[in-house]
């Protein structure tokens, strides 16, 4: 089965890019299933539950998150009827929301994991041992493993990788919104990527307008970061392609739209 | 003219790499200067000046830091002699080296600067800062000026070049040991990508074993991470072509050398 | 001479704490000059001209702030005319606001200093190298220097004061807002204390409700941290004891006023 | 009953200040045990089966540790037989060592609990959530419960004790190494303070020798700290007065001892 999936939607324009490319991904590679992480969505910051449907309608078939779930306060009102979203599994157990969700498609199941890196980020539940846990879970209903690693150290989320190889099917990074050159299956058949990329804005600063980026860096003056309603856009994700039986991949792709290049280079 | 960059050759894998594709890519890409980032050249940490001299012997014209600059203390011996050698140019005005150097190439010069990041890393100067004082002070002598920004976070990459875009020939990111994807020229001229990268063993987290690094993650107990002494190698670098006359890049082009990807391809 | 400074005053509590107990101090200890820490004055968060000029009337000759100085955008307005008003010396040159200002009492001159510390906070100038400039401009004027460096880390809150010892009269830590016990002066002659803690609420977690504060840490959701608009308050300040012709500090002695424990114990 | 414990034990001046002033600390307060903080007992970095066993026959009934609990290696070879060390419990499940131990006093039992804090510090398990779990399990057989939190933020010291409040005998921090003086009851009857503070040298910076520490943070150069071999001493601690049917406080007590500072002022 071959897996799609697409880098943190940013805002109006990632929306506009993904609704643009998606048909066409579709009708090149023919993925058996679309993950989408919706974690930057709604202007730049969580998602809302119009989005989360919007990307449904658009055949997208899971929504995975990060450390920016909860930005938008309509999360709370639609996450726990939302069976296709997928946030952080190492958050504290009391929150909302599911860790790890299993999506038919045709006679196949698939396991849709999220968790969170720990460097330089939030102190939250250890993501290898929770991993550890659902992994274990997800074997007794299927061996085809999809997770996101959302994280900014490159070391975390190759050891995390590393340490799930053969485990999984894949582990893709995401958070960083700048796509890595690295992809690769590692030696025991889970395809990896360090940071799959964002889609949204080109000529933006990881999906917003460079000028207060740019500002705050020289002044360290409080900033507003704003989605750029205009401009060129592109489109970063991954295919991958799994073998049914094993759970395991042979494959893993890197797929890098924007204006300097076509879709099918 | 064309730079070739090398992004930080880690330990005697990443030596070993460099002085065998260094002959090959200097014979496909014929490369006016090579530049290589030496931060971890000596076991993963620091350089020493053996290792320096061998790396001007391979043919390198000068060798960048990083936040490892200080790491192998043989460096303060031989780095006020050092003509060749550039470290982060916003330490402390009392450390010993240099921030920026001038390398003669044929009928030109080319400023090398090299500057670390803050974000998850040592609160230094502030880099913007520094590298107006610095491009002004170059631009007297040329205009073909490259920049090793060495740093975490990926926005504060993309604002740095963003900020630099039209003034300086290119803005390299090194230290995260991933090379990214995003490679271009700014709309101003500038040659940018996130992160260029790392050389040495490709079976490994960033430069070194896994088991350690993994081990660190589960237990959170003390661990010595380790360069491999053998096993397969990869290198990582770009080639950006600059007009000499503007100083501005009209391409820069990835290079990941590894045992799944001939060189050529 | 005789210095007063009271920590952080935070919120309405904070502020009607100091009005109640202000005009008792100044009649106990018959402070030569009043300085008060206000970055936290409106709300929790920053300062409002209308606050600062409600010190001045109550008594206070100058006012510091911290790495909130810039959290109410109110300050924008009004602090290139707060000649009594000092933020971080060590932001970006291009901020507003001065980092040193001189007050006159009787027939001396007072040189405030405000200065940020950086570990745990804000990549800033090194407030080391900026305290050496200062001090050496102030000293033309007056031995008579007072400090208010704003930190979280005590290593480097103790480093500041030992490095500044017999240059400065004194140097008094703010932002943790909690009181230490380590009130001394130093060999050299300079008063020392690591946090002088904070003026508001007693029962509050460092000023605000602890019932929002506990629940972030529970669950790591998003929260919003009040300053209570009723309740027992505390006053946190210390007595400085200051040789006027050689600027060096005799004693400094702590106040810590709250519901527990009586003005003059 | 009547508790006495003692804030961060540094290196060789800590643990001779220890021996000195110990049994005129007992003379004085004859607590029903005594328990120090241990982890920087051996040259500033962990402790030694050597220094563990001194402390028991100096008449210390519990050491409890902290984030520097693995830092001497010795510390592997002797903890599973160590029935009076305690380390942070929510470190890793698979780490040596017990977060809680129960000692024996006369008719009663204590419990004694080590927990870490995670701002500004490693990411563990979360320890509000783990001491809701040990506390329950310390309950069933008694309600004398003390907890050494081990934190740097002020704010998750104080969060972290409300959250206990009537619930556990005492919370007292350690980690700054600066005593603070916000020793209370909280309402409910759990004793609190921020940071006894340390054991160890007085003319120090948090324990280590001033200049390299002031060397740092004026060349960002890597560094030794040392434990000074000789000079002035302090001891910081409390004393606690708990009730033993309800294992509620009735007061707690700061012990600041130094040079200048006689021991029963
Ligand atoms: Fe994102
Ligand atoms: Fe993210
Ligand atoms: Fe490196
Ligand atoms: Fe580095
Ligand atoms: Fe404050
Ligand atoms: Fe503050
Ligand atoms: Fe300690
Ligand atoms: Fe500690």
């Amino acid at each position: 089965m071959r897996i799609l999936f697409v880098g943190d939607v940013v805002g109006s324009p990632g929306r506009e890019a993904l609704e643009k490319f998606l048909p066409k991904l579709k009708e090149k590679y023919r993925p058996t299933i679309t993950i989408v992480n919706g974690e930057n969505a709604a202007s730049g910051k969580g998602i809302t539950e119009k989005i989360y449907r919007q990307f449904l309608e658009m055949g997208v078939q899971a929504v995975t998150m990060g450390n920016h779930v909860w930005r938008n306060k309509d999360i709370f009102e639609f996450i726990d009827d939302a069976k296709y979203l997928v946030r952080p599994a190492n958050l504290p157990e009391n929150n909302p929301g599911q860790g790890m969700i299993f999506i038919k498609v045709n006679a196949y199941e698939v396991a849709i994991i999220n968790l969170q890196a720990r460097t330089f980020m939030d102190s939250i539940d250890n993501p290898f041992e929770i991993a550890d846990r659902l992994i274990a879970e997800a074997r007794k209903r299927t061996p085809i493993i999809f997770v996101d690693f959302h994280g900014e150290a490159t070391s975390e989320k190759m050891a995390f990788a590393w340490y799930l190889d053969g485990r999984v099917s894949a582990v893709v990074g995401t958070h960083t919104h700048v796509q890595t050159a690295d992809n690769r299956v590692l030696p025991k058949g889970t395809a990896y990527i360090t940071d799959v990329g964002m889609t949204g804005v080109y000529d933006g600063i990881i999906g917003v307008d460079p000028a207060p980026v740019i500002h705050k860096f020289l002044t360290n003056l409080p900033a507003r970061f704003e989605v750029p309603k205009s401009g060129r856009t592109q489109l970063n994700g991954v295919i991958i392609d799994v073998d049914e039986k094993t759970g395991l991949s042979k494959n893993i792709e890197r797929i890098y739209i924007n204006s300097n290049q076509s879709l099918f280079n």
